[in-house]
């Protein structure tokens, strides 16, 4: 038996005028309510994505639903094509940046969808055969509404659709008056004549997209009070959802779990300290090296993200002022990572490093970054371990992200012995210069200093990819420190450039 | 006798190796207190501006400060040409995307000083004359430094200089070395050839933006010691300025504010109320007409700010969901403005305004708007008089700089009558579906009623300009007004589209 296709299963409901003005106030009572509520708890936010086929009444669900709501707490987002800035970062971008805070609601026409129906549109052709790009844009829809729904954000999505017949009937009617023919747009034409194919896609795109914690709801568009109706129906549920779905069960210990013994932390350079001589002259060299790379012709269709990590009094900062010595000031930010504001712990975890990326051309430099969430955040119990052990898959799959829209992301772990480390701190103490740098939490989490080797070693086991490899940098000479990541950060920019 | 070069006029100073390290640590110690002072006091934000001639030191300059400072309360800003988003939006918006908050120190290489010297690069063949282009952008920039002074935000403005032998010394110096040569770039060299014309276009600009609340530093920058620590110590000098400049002097009565008695907020339209068919014959008709216009080839220069203001209850939220429905969702946002939160609080009054400025082709509709300054800041005393007095002054320059970006700003203010208000409210008392518009601040504004009026009197009287003027609309009868709004508006639009 063939299978049925999307308009053969709509359900058909009708609502008469009265039914509907009898719904309508018991409705939207219990959405201002929980809108309320939402606002009250500060607990989660709600994304509402509205997709449909032409003329199934999209727009005018969402203006209905405009009508019942408070709106000083929900935002409607539209998306034409990219623009300039959103094309520079990876195709998701747009999208994180738009994440309402905790108490809100979004409401996005298509939102990430968009692109998966173009794309979807473009392998049409081929039948079946699901291009690797395509295969991609999928997982990577289903890993962000996955990591959304974990991160407090309750997701809704409805698909709204009408027969062949139905939506004829509709663009005809409004394209025959004058007055309202302009609600009809070359696109919605082009698409109705294409109304079988168009179909298939949606399907198959509904299909892949379709997880237990993110569900589609087809709505049927036919009856206009019946779909207003319905869709805020749905958006109630979302709102309503009392937590957070159960933690996935705790994955098996990895092999990369395992291989976390064997990474090695070395704090000592091999050979000796480097010489002021030898390391101006050295650094001189390097830093110009690093400086023509980044003024190639073809660097202008990369970019770089640099992550530093390692214990207080490592050397960082020292390190990334190395580096930024030989850029442009037009061409890189330094963002200095530290405990998020009130508006940052509102939204998702990876928010806030999202809002950074770089454009094509340019450098962003993370003192500290999202590795944070299995460093300090696990060592010191700051997030629950249903939250860090996700982290992992999640920090790699953004990472992924990055690599695909050819950023190149270098990570560099700076690795200072416990007594080096000490003596540091004692410098610091003494050197009333230093004072900005001394602070009583590095003196706490240099009493968990093996928990925080351990986490160290998991992060690097777990993370270490082909496409955002870690370096680990033996510091306890700071000279030899700043050459190896500058080395290191050259080599691999060159290889990218190919 | 013919008036000195900047290169003549440099204070020649030198200093020793030994005095310099005799000398920085005390500097240092003092900037990392006055910094530490500055975050705890969340009392003023500092931004310093670096300009030079090329060879200068100013990347240098800025470097050595980021050693001295707690990198974690600084952020140094490049600029580039203007990105598509940036170019879509009026000049000085990307500046005010990046003021910082109350606590926390931007060190902008050029700033907006940036487009200044190119333009008035450009205009240099014209020797003397000034284009009325050049003198708007000085304008901008001197309107702006005051208003982010007046606002809060200390600015250090540093000019670099070398006279044309040194400048000349230090570009062979570093490309002669294969090693250093990446530090000149083309530009340095085509600016450097042409020393006497930069420096002439460098002074005028100078002196153009010469004001007595934001000052030019002009420093030697000869003697990288010497330059240091002079740039370091202007800025502690604005990190340590104890408050804001005295008020200017209040205005003299001007002539708006004699014209705001004769300023009529009628709210009852002229004629019969508007039956129920009229209104939505005429209202498909004008929301076919506004669609038509938004869709026009010409529309894509131009981009819509549509403000609405009026008492509680005036039906703001209705009129605008009237013009929304004509609207693809992606064309629009809808911007209630409430309350400012903590993070608006920390910035210069106007800064979450420009925020949500429209792309081209693009509408952006504040449900209320800046005009809360002159409106319940006045009333409800929540700014001092010396803040919302001078709004008005600043309000009308902002808005004009939307208007010189092709902006079409629409101004509503609808007006009800004190009894209709009563009505809408008894109405929304009665219906549960309508509680979130109830707010005891409503009933709070209302009985400052009489103040409200002369408050909106004075706004229109005082901001009714050429570029952006206001429409009063009578709005006891909510489809009288909705049906004016939408009118006013596509005909502003169309007036501007030619």
């Amino acid at each position: 038996m063939p299978r049925r296709r999307l308009h053969e299963v709509l359900s058909g409901r009708r609502l008469t005028r009265l039914e509907y003005k009898h719904a309508l106030p018991k409705l939207q009572d219990r959405l201002l309510d929980a809108q309320f509520e939402l606002r009250q708890a500060q607990s989660r936010a709600v994304v509402m994505i509205v997709t449909g086929i032409p003329a199934a009444g999209r727009s005018e669900v969402v203006n209905e639903l405009l009508g019942w709501l408070d709106p000083k707490l929900v935002t409607v987002y539209g998306f034409r094509g990219m623009n300039d800035v959103e094309c520079q970062r990876p195709v998701l971008w747009r999208y994180w940046r738009i994440v309402p805070p905790k108490g809100r609601i979004a409401i996005l026409h298509a939102g990430w969808y968009q692109e998966l129906m173009q794309l979807a549109g473009r392998g049409r052709s081929g039948k079946g055969s699901r291009p690797p790009e395509l295969k991609r844009a999928v997982d990577r829809i289903r890993q962000l509404e996955r990591m959304l729904v974990q991160d407090g954000v309750s997701l809704v999505k409805v698909h709204l659709h009408v027969a062949p017949e139905t939506q004829k009937k509709r663009l005809d009617a409004l394209q025959s008056d004058k007055t309202t023919r302009w609600r009809v747009s070359t696109e919605d034409r082009r698409l109705a004549r294409d109304y079988h194919a168009i179909e298939r896609t949606l399907e198959s795109i509904l299909a892949a997209t379709e997880q237990p914690t993110a569900p589609w709801h087809v709505v049927d568009g036919t009856d206009a009070e019946h779909r207003a109706l319905e869709v805020g129906r749905r958006l109630l549920a979302g709102l309503e959802v009392a937590q957070r779905p159960p933690a996935a069960a705790p994955a098996a210990p990895s092999k990369a779990a395992k291989l976390a013994t064997r990474v090695s932390l070395t704090s000592l350079p091999t050979g000796a300290r480097v010489a002021e001589e030898e390391y101006d002259e050295q650094l001189e060299q390097l830093q110009g090296r690093l400086a023509l790379l980044s003024r190639r012709k073809h660097f202008e269709r990369h970019a770089v993200v640099a992550v530093f990590e390692g214990m207080d009094a490592s050397g960082k900062g020292g390190a990334i002022r190395r580096i930024t010595a030989a850029l442009d000031a037009r061409q890189f930010r330094v963002v200095p990572i530290s405990a998020p504001s009130p508006d940052e712990l509102a939204r998702p975890y990876l928010w806030r490093f999202w809002f950074h990326l770089p454009p094509r051309g340019n450098y962003t430099i993370f003192d500290r970054s999202w590795y944070g969430r299995v460093l300090v955040e696990r060592v010191r119990a700051l997030a629950p371990a249903r939250d860090w052990q996700r982290a992992y898959a999640e920090i790699n799959e953004f990472e992924l992200q990055l690599a695909e829209h050819s950023v190149i992301v270098a990570k560099f772990w700076l690795s200072v012995s416990r007594a080096e480390q000490l003596a540091r701190f004692g410098e610091r103490d003494r050197n009333p210069l230093k004072r900005f740098k001394v602070d009583p939490e590095d003196w706490m989490n240099r009493k968990h200093w093996n928990e925080y080797q351990r986490a160290a070693r998991d992060m690097i086991a777990r993370t270490d990819t082909a496409h955002a490899p870690w370096t680990v940098v033996a510091a306890d000479d700071k000279r030899h420190a700043r050459l190896v990541v500058l080395r290191a950060l050259a080599d691999r920019i060159e290889t990218a450039l190919g």
